[in-house]
């Protein structure tokens, strides 16, 4: 990849496009699971509330598994439901030899008693602790990250030896994104509410991740000329003009583009992390 | 606490001071548990080889029970013990209620089946996994890391806020001791052997924490004026003179004491860490 040089704009590293081929790479290896041993794997998935009111995230997991050919299973709760029914149903896809993963909104509760060879969020301690130990393997690892990793290396830029930052260190993106960038040999400096003048670290910085939450907060003077920038946020903000909302970014792309030798689209880049995150 | 100004000498950060003080701490609650329960703790020790051989490490652990009043039992295998051996005692100590701790030297094999409650080595997975995550508690943090925060905040020196730098990421004392400087709000960058130009990076920063295992690779020229310098390093080298060998750490404190605020002598500072690290 060539680095950008003043005034010209970043290649844009479409999330769509990768996703198309990972999509295609998964449903080839789901076929030929059911060719060979008449299985394919299925997702159990816990909701509570109506899936139609707020679950965007879920409904594009639940969409991307028909289409790549992973059966479903939706256990739905009404809002008001007990913990123990919830604490219940999880046990049971805990046994359920047909169930391979499970996932969930509700982790404060639910996390301890998933099954951890079905934690397929990743989001488990353990499978963060093995994710931060160099020589030890995660099951799994959290969606936010292995997408930021494979708009990076499928777009052809190298990670090791790279200075990395990443602002925000949510338990979702920023936290296991940090983690994961120091696997793949990337030195990371992790940027949150407390530090001050961020824009100094960043702007030395060759890969900027963005996982803060607030629309717009990087400008183009916390920008390195040439860095490759990963934009996690999706924050709904109200058009005034219009009144309708728009999915805008962590990183001012406007400005972004002009520096950058590489940034992703929001929507359209990381825009399938629709979980709310905050800079903390 | 001051910052040093060019000329000037750092203050020494004497962990000998520190440990003396923690010692009396925990002697007085060991002392209260005694009149109090009418119990005191035990840590078990699985040890292979001999003990006057090469475990300094465990000799001053032992040590430093006797002066508190924590009760040890130490199990001692030969050399060429059967893994088999060492997991049937690890076994008989989970399940041994008077034994409250369990430490050992041979991290790839035990620690999968120390039970978490006694891993007070803090390196389980799920320990690291509970340290990375905020708002997670984990049962044990391991003891190097502690030792840098106790070093750091009995000195008076606030984290909070500030830039660190921890050099190494081994999974003893650079990995955790990175994850605790972030619970305490310090914006940290860890650096590797991948890392290029690292001095740019710590010439940059408030705290320098090292854990290469390179005898005098940190020069003055890495550290920024009044920078606090927290060095792990332990390296055994000899003398080319009188032939003997000496324990030198990773910083070369001649120089780093004229640029430094503080920094911690090698031996006498965090010295109890003497299990070799490297940089990787």
């Amino acid at each position: 990849m060539l680095l950008g040089s003043i005034g010209n704009n970043a290649a844009i590293f479409e999330g769509k496009v990768i996703a198309k081929h990972i999509k295609s790479e998964v449903a080839d290896e789901i076929s030929r699971m059911k060719s060979g041993i008449g299985k394919c794997p299925r997702l159990a998935v816990v909701l509570v509330g109506d899936i139609r009111d707020s679950h965007t995230f879920i409904r594009f997991k639940l969409k991307a598994c028909d289409q790549v050919g992973i059966e479903t299973t939706v256990a739905q709760f009404p809002d008001k439901c007990t913990e123990n029914e919830l604490l219940h149903v999880v046990a049971s896809f805990n046994d359920d030899l047909d169930a391979h993963g499970i996932i969930h909104l509700d982790e404060a509760e639910i996390i301890n008693i998933v099954s951890l060879k079905k934690d397929v969020d990743g989001f488990h301690p353990l499978n963060m602790g093995n994710l931060a130990i160099r020589g030890r393997q995660p099951f799994f690892i959290p969606c936010a990250p292995k997408a930021c990793i494979a708009l990076l290396l499928r777009n052809g830029v190298e990670i090791k030896g790279k200075r990395a930052v990443i602002l925000g260190r949510s338990k979702i993106a920023g936290l296991p994104t940090a983690l994961l960038l120091q696997r793949h040999h990337a030195t990371v400096s992790a940027l949150h509410a407390y530090t001050k003048n961020p824009e100094q670290i960043t702007s030395e910085t060759d890969i900027v991740v963005a996982d803060l939450g607030i629309p717009n907060m990087v400008r183009s003077n916390w920008l390195k000329q040439g860095a490759v920038v990963i934009d996690m946020g999706a924050n709904h903000v109200k058009d005034p003009i219009s009144q309708s909302f728009r999915v805008i970014g962590d990183v001012c792309f406007e400005e972004a583009v002009k520096v950058a030798s590489a940034i992703t689209p929001v929507p359209g880049g990381v825009s399938f992390i629709l979980l709310k995150t905050h800079l903390d």
